[in-house]
């Protein structure tokens, strides 16, 4: 595994105002004075190509940046306490999600997040591996209420499976709100959400209100009308409050929702 | 309209490079000794959003870069012979395709050049207004051979047709090193290619060879799944020679395709 350099101090500023607000002790959103929950607070993030693509087929994993903004993935993840997948991409990629910034201890891991409604995940490979090595924290395996008993791998080393109800109405879906509030209730004041294509478009289109920060890195390159886009089903204004670096041959966008 | 204003000094040394050989008096291209015709230096641009779509919709026209961005389109435009777009373009946007950079004479004013095989276009509209008005030069539409006489749209004043053989295998199509041959001959030392869609997206997969610097404008917002894409058939690898550069809240990415 190559080395993760670290980041200059103009990324730094560059990056700062859009992490999360580090001397926060209490989750995020409050949404008015009776409000049920407070949010965490949430940086959607992912790396694309100049076509809007994050990978050229379904179920492959693809180096699209370079190690300029693989350094600010790993940055990233240091600033936040969990890290947020579907399980589309925990299948197709076998991400390892832990941090390895220079220096990053184990206390400075981010929880792995995988949401799994249908307990599709076969709860092996880079993240329970990094856990066994005491290199990364043990992830937290969402899936849909009574799915356990009947769908669950039953492999339970090195995961722990959290049930949450879902709706049919659309599949097995979570309401993101909920999700977001389970964590919140669990300590997570922060978490960085890493894809895939259907978390962010379903994100982008339906649950801006929820986003805080966005971050993308866009590589000078074309996947191709093939690739798997990162286009939600509806259109989002121009984000405000933009700043854009390069990153090496990318570029890193950070900016927030339009509401 | 609104005034077009100049870019800063920051601007014009960033896109130096990038600009076609400006002592230059011979086409570019040298194909070899044998070589039947030189070809123009070719620049191909557009703007996109962060999912990489350049409209909302076939047909229509979408506002995605902001104001600076514009500048750098009429910067381009003042050092450039010709603008090359194909009909979809011309029938759908109604583009000036003038330069209207702070004082642009009318001797420095580009050639616009419509790639129209079966004489869709209606020859009136913006370009047109614009000869009469002394702020353009004529157009050359570019039609198949034969085509004029049966589908021509019959007005010719402010209009120059130029007639070009086609292959049928796809269609009525040009070959582009045809295309560009044929503007060399006519003196065209440069074309800037402003799109759209299939212009854009044919080059990329099928006439790398031909692009000699590639300079996009990607806007932060989504158009969404729906909206018409920059994306060629098949994928191209990162460019190289790239440099980033933000304009108002939009980057601008200059490089060169890999061959
Ligand atoms: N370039 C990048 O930055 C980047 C980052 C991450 C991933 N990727 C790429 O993205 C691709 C994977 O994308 P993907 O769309 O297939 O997978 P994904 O978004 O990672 O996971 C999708 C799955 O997550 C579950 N899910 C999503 N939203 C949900 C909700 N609201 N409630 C309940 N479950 C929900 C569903 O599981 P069920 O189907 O089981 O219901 C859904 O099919 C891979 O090719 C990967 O390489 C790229
Ligand atoms: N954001 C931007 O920077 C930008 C810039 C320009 C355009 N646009 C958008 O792009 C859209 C238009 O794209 P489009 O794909 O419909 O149109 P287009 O690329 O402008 O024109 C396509 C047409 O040009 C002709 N053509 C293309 N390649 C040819 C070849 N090799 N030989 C002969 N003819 C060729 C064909 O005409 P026939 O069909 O008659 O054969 C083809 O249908 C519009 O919505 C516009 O707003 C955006």
């Amino acid at each position: 595994m190559s080395e993760t350099l670290a980041l200059s101090s103009e990324d730094l500023a560059f990056l700062g105002p859009y992490l999360p607000p580090s001397s926060l002790d209490s989750p995020q959103h409050p949404d008015g004075p009776g409000a049920a929950c407070k949010l965490p607070f949430t940086t959607l993030t992912y790396a694309c190509s100049l076509d809007g693509r994050i990978s050229l087929a379904p179920g492959t994993r693809t180096a699209l940046s370079g190690p300029e903004s693989k350094s600010l993935t790993h940055y990233l993840r240091l600033h936040h306490d969990a890290i947020l997948i579907g399980v589309g991409t925990a299948i197709a990629d076998n991400p390892g999600l832990n941090c390895r910034y220079p220096g990053a201890t184990l206390e400075a891991q981010p929880r792995p997040v995988i949401v799994d409604p249908k307990a599709r995940w076969g709860r092996h490979g880079e993240v329970v591996r990094l856990v066994g090595e005491g290199k990364g924290l043990e992830p937290w395996v969402l899936v849909g209420e009574g799915v356990e008993a009947v769908a669950g791998s039953g492999k339970l080393e090195g995961v722990e499976v959290l049930e949450l109800k879902t709706t049919e109405s659309q599949g097995a879906r979570f309401a993101w709100r909920e999700v977001f509030e389970m964590l919140a209730k669990r300590g997570v004041r922060n978490v960085m959400i890493e894809g895939g294509a259907s978390v962010i478009n379903d994100l982008l289109a339906n649950e801006r209100d929820i986003i805080d920060s966005v971050i993308v890195t866009v590589a000078p390159a074309w996947l191709g009308e093939g690739a798997v886009a990162a286009s939600p089903a509806k259109s989002v204004a121009a984000m405000t409050d933009v700043k854009w670096r390069q990153f090496g041959a990318d570029a890193v966008v950070c900016g927030r929702l339009p509401r």
